[in-house]
């Protein structure tokens, strides 16, 4: 059992100290002093991660959902977990499969951001993500509506300033695709300053929209608050505690205040 | 009645269509290529569109609200979803009816703004939008109160920059209102950098100006999360949830609460 | 009755108007054609506001708090709308007594600046202001806390960012004062992008400091969400509605659940 | 008694004076004016807070944590506010006491930073950060996991944009940890404007990037707001005020809720 937890935490250091070297690896500097350490490391790490893959692929039929043998495993397999495993491993065989000629720019970005598949790992070992992924998917109704509403209002709202905008900074306001940037960058707040109104009713317009932004922040805030709070009170609830006060029920009572409450 | 879902279906992504080509065709490059695929879809889809008015004018009087064959049906075009209608299909019949002499840049730059009128019928599609505007509409005392404080604090804070930074910036503070444009994006978070304080005591003043911006986002966001919370709390109560508990009540049991919890 | 609601409604409306005159006062193009136009508007608007300060001062004995001849009505002019009002019409008699000489410009843009004292006139004919004071009032403690926490991270942050950049960019950086601009910046998420941390180091760390920005949001928002809450439940159980499932008391009860939920 | 809260008042300001002072020593026009004003006041300071260090050495062993005359005494000092209070007079006799060659100006800025450890001696005059400590503690997991999320949308964001930019600006997106400034930058919404994506997938993405922004602070908002709402609960019921109606408790009642509710 110990020994489990050894293996664990060497699993998680080891996926972190991945995510950290394929983001160092991209600094050049870095990447001309020590390239064989990295691919060294990447060598050592793609060898672990194969060998855990094959563990779990090997043992999953101890969990209940894949109990058969062979079915359970290929359900196993096509596992959120199971394809992320996969995808961990599987750009440094395609990049030792095929010959460098094959890989152009392209392919080889895509291999290398899959590599980033090794960051997802990570969810294996948390727990507490079942809160966060409860609270969202309770209110995932009322979340879709706020997103859908963020999208009319930037439709809107950027076809608009594209109108107003267009005829005073044409090389700028290029079209509604480029005034879509500026409108997420307003209703976002983050604001460029690459792109941006100019003429008194573009800002005039600019304003209001970027008023509106705060509402679409105050939107899932308070979605979201609301759906934590709700969380509380079941789980306080389901754990035998009294919604009236707080403290335990007591033994002899089947109701969810406690005796006192009564 | 499965036809009718179909019908949905399609009206649905029609629209959303719509709204993509007239976004798609503000760019030059995809424009001068496919204009006469653009062309096309625009007049399949007012042609659509018109039927789908004509129908609903036609079939309103199911509903009870528009019974009267002749009031009802004015009462429909006259309503929120029937003006909508109108608006999405009224700029083609404008476009085709006016000599093209007749149409200065600006008449058709708000022809084409209407188009995205387009996008408001998909607001007949959603039953969620149902709880979003019931907790902003019983909050809007307090958003309204929020929203009157964001102004009074804009032109207090944007008249205070404007008298201490003119004399510095005359070019750029050139009045209260283009420091108002200062003002919002300091207030919202945004902060595009071509306007902003330099004199020591304008930056003191800015600093606080921006914290107050906080403030701006927390009052609405504590507002709405406390609108949900009690909009939650009602529709337990109406669903016969127990409101202690959560459990359904016992059909013995007239009470909001549940039986356990008496 | 009715009478004095139409007063109202002129004041209310005459204070806007002022508000937006002193406002594109300051627009040349418009101050240099219509000066007379704001001049003549200003003359009214100060003669009325005379008018209505004197008359407020004379019937304030009507109001219990004041009802003293002498004293009361002393205490009315120091009260907050009694000083609103004064410094609303003061600047105008000032600019008429002082000989042009005797106003320098810094003189003149105080008085102008005071001018806007006339939007706080609006205070007095909102009845909904009272829930916003009421959850400020009640959570100001939390709020001051939070204030300060801003503070002192924004101190800490500003100098550690000092010391990391001040050598690679002395000329922006220039002192603790200078890069606390920087962390005002940083800390409310608006970002000029006229400083900014350019060392890696400098980086790493105002990456740090603006996450923080997002906890210096998230704390006010909760707080007041919090606030807001229970000023609802508070109000619920005043105005004689069960706190458990929100329809009105049985007459007959004298308890704060109605009689359903014993 | 009166005498100790004026100590306190008087320490207080002190420590408020000297963070400004530390402040305003990097301003280098008023280094050169007041230097030896600057310094007078540091050595002062520095005496008041040895003093006050020393004494509270000495009479810490009335408190009952630290009650033993020696082990007491050690754990005291090393205590945080035993800490702190060391550190902040630390910087002052290392000047002193090594000569000025061996002070590199590495050395010198960790021993400026450290004076400003002086800012955190305030918390021991706060009583109300006990509610803001006691809330963020009860939710320290929650705000764990959604920091968590933040990281790893930033690394993927991050990596993603890196690869589709780095082609058209090589000189901007130089490396995905260059391209993790962006990406706080665009997650934290505060947006430099001196690197942001230029090609149309880039900012496609980096649109959807921003939009991600807006949950992550929806998230620790919301979690904090039930967080909040809970303490409050929880204290009305340690109150003795029913938790029903916000009313105390009758004298002869032990139940949590007051005689009228049951």
């Amino acid at each position: 059992m110990d020994d489990w937890d050894w293996v664990d935490a060497f699993l998680l250091a080891l996926i972190l100290l991945n995510v950290l070297a394929v983001i160092l690896e991209t600094v050049n500097s870095l990447q001309l002093r020590f390239s064989t350490a990295f691919w060294a490391f990447e060598v050592f790490s793609v060898g672990v991660f194969s060998v855990e893959y094959a563990a779990r692929i090997w043992s999953c039929t101890a969990d209940p959902r894949y109990r058969q043998p062979l079915v359970g495993r290929l359900r196993y397999v096509s596992s959120f977990f199971g394809v992320v495993d996969f995808l961990a491993i599987l750009p440094f065989y395609v990049t030792l499969a095929l010959p460098a000629s094959a890989l152009d720019l392209r392919i080889l970005r895509v291999l290398r951001l899959m590599r980033f598949a090794r960051v997802l790992k990570l969810g294996r070992y948390s727990d507490s993500i079942g809160r966060m992924k409860r609270v969202i998917g309770a209110r995932r109704g009322d979340l879709g509506v706020a997103l859908a509403a963020v999208v009319v209002i930037l439709v809107l709202a950027s076809s608009a300033i594209y109108y107003v905008e267009s005829d005073t900074q044409p090389e700028v306001f290029t079209s509604i695709p480029a005034a879509m940037w500026w409108g997420i960058s307003a209703l976002t707040t983050v604001g460029y300053g690459d792109i941006a109104p100019v003429t008194p009713f573009g800002k005039f317009l600019g304003g209001i929209i970027q008023l509106l932004g705060i509402a679409i922040f105050a939107l899932p805030a308070g979605i979201i608050a609301s759906g934590y709070e709700e969380d509380t009170r079941r789980g306080r609830t389901e754990k035998g505690i009294c919604s009236s006060c707080g403290r335990p029920f007591g033994l002899e009572s089947e109701s969810d205040q406690c005796i006192d409450s009564k």
